[in-house]
């Protein structure tokens, strides 16, 4: 279980990656729960500008020259002028853990009106196991004052290794643009105490806001696409991410969380905006949805690099008939895999042979 | 959606069904809630023995010697001295809806001290429509304030036909013996405040403590086994119906939501008594839960009553090498078909293609 004394929990393994094209003011908020930890800013949009960075945070921030420097040619799998770019600081990252969360995501206030730390659940979320083969009714077993139900077969208590914490977010929920559209003024106040396993086998929409990962076990599966500036399509990039890890996870056997913690997202997105940048992407889940419903990867692939690389191939064997862009988006998945080995060398032969779904 | 204003929402249109061996007051608490519906009471143990139902109540009450009158040699079927027995109340049942209910189960108070009114809330799951095919990370997106989110495709956002709710239990968590026996002082003080669908594919601990279902789609499957007196296990029954419904409402395409409503479980059964209930259950349910697991039904079993027959012949095939146990389980679901049909003959006929899966 997550150590909850006054020592921040893994310090020292864990960054916290934060994409933003403006003063990063928002931190001064987060300051109690965030300053132990190591920062990686990843400036989107022009590299001349300066961004400010509230006193007193230890970070590293990388521009487009940056990006563009240290990948070189591969950088060409880095989205610019879209969040996607956040993914760049997984990359560029050496810890185990990653906790990335938006610019515009404030602290959120439990129902008793204790401020939230929000890392902090992300990290309880993922030390504990998942339990994606059967249901728990009380939701996450490993919380505390809660177990497994009757009926739940014991052999399955033990769990699996949770690569992926997805938290939710209090006051603007994440909707699309017709429904933004439909529902301007809808606010979510619903405080839903619970975390809980997405099944095997199910599919989820993740939200790239306020989201932690174990970098070790899924981190070259969490691209987040190619997004944004010269592209057809935008804000699919944590969804995109989303539906890889999800099959990943599922064939190696890790779990996905959903639930808690809550953060307080501050401000809609323009409906109008959104919509333009979205639309063929509402168009293209109704076929890429029921590809990764079906997806099955082969038992060779017991890493997280080959299954990356088998998914991109069926990706570009399945998806190319949808949009010529899954052609070029294949192709960036096998330039992410490369950057990552590149960039993370001693990764490159690990096996997880012990994980593999039989 | 479900009317919420002071009429009785399906007043006459659903029966609450309580398996009882004792007085039944327990219902002085639930009357401004319940005494607007029809119950059926299903008496366990001494027929002799008379059980006092509270002034006001509209009810019919069955005992031993009723369900033998009624049923002849099929009232094998029905479990004796366990709350199996409950199943009866579904067979004579001539609504579209059940509720069943614990007779040590109370109101319960949501967290702004509100009493429960748990029969409106699972009225409310009944009759919005659940989302199988695609988890939402706002759970119910029928809630009020609630929609789905960014990535959810258009095309499930109809959802499909909600066969069964499950409620929860604050204060004494349905926990199994050795849980029990380790954790004797636990208790659930979490209220999570969240609907959700159980994901296609999935399978879950049904507990029947506090559970509603759509007769019409879903009854013939809810058989509660052959548990208790004459039988090597008891504490199942739910499970098992629980197993079995879910296979055939994944393959009929209908759902399954579980959350609330809380409703009060006043007093933890005996540990020992139930290890000596369960233990059996313990072991086999290690093989019966992926026998369910991978369980497929032909394509044109297409009313619950084909499927379940269907079950019943793959139980008796796949798990009587567990225990011959099975072998008599197996006959007594065919039993509970004939009978279903004997006393509902005009559904026997019915057929449900629109929802049958591809």
């Amino acid at each position: 279980m997550a150590d909850t004394n006054s020592t921040p929990i893994l310090k020292d393994d864990l960054d916290i990656v934060i994409p933003t094209i403006r003063n990063l003011d928002f931190l001064e908020m987060w300051r109690p729960f965030f300053q132990p930890y190591h920062l990686i800013i990843v400036q989107d949009g022009d590299p001349s500008k300066t961004i400010r960075v509230p006193d007193g945070f230890d970070y590293e921030l990388y521009n487009r020259n940056d990006i563009n420097r240290i990948l070189g040619s591969k950088a060409s799998c880095i989205s610019f002028k879209d969040s996607a770019c956040r993914c760049f600081g997984y990359l560029i990252s050496k810890k185990k853990y990653i906790f990335t969360i938006d610019d515009d995501c404030f602290v959120a206030k439990d129902p008793s009106g204790k401020e939230i730390n929000a890392l902090e659940q992300h990290i309880k979320n993922i030390l504990t196991p998942s339990t994606p083969f059967f249901f728990n009714t009380l939701y996450d077993p490993y919380r505390e004052g809660a177990d497994f139900v009757r009926g739940y077969p014991f052999s399955l208590r033990e769990g699996v290794p949770t690569a992926v914490s997805h938290g939710l977010w209090l006051n603007i929920p994440d909707y699309d643009a017709p429904t933004q559209l439909v529902k301007p003024m809808e606010r979510n106040t619903r405080y839903v105490d619970a975390v809980l396993t997405v099944p095997k086998a199910t599919l989820f929409p993740m939200c790239g806001m306020n989201l932690a990962f174990n970098r070790d076990l899924i981190g070259p599966a969490m691209y987040f696409g190619l997004m944004g500036d010269g592209q057809p399509i935008g804000r699919y990039d944590d969804m995109w991410a989303g539906w890889c890890m999800k099959v990943i996870c599922d064939h190696l056997g890790f779990g996905v969380k959903t639930g808690l913690p809550y953060i307080w997202h501050s401000k809609a997105s323009n409906p109008f905006t959104n919509l333009r940048k979205e639309y063929k992407g509402i168009f293209w889940q109704e076929q890429i949805v029921p590809f990764f419903q079906t997806v099955t990867l082969p038992k060779d692939c017991n890493t997280v690099q080959k299954c990356y690389i088998e998914l991109s191939k069926l990706v570009r064997e399945k998806l190319s008939s949808v949009d010529e862009y899954f052609i070029k988006l294949a192709d960036a998945m096998l330039t992410w895999i490369e950057a990552w080995d590149e960039l993370n060398p001693s990764e490159e032969a690990t096996e997880l042979p012990k994980f593999v779904s039989k």
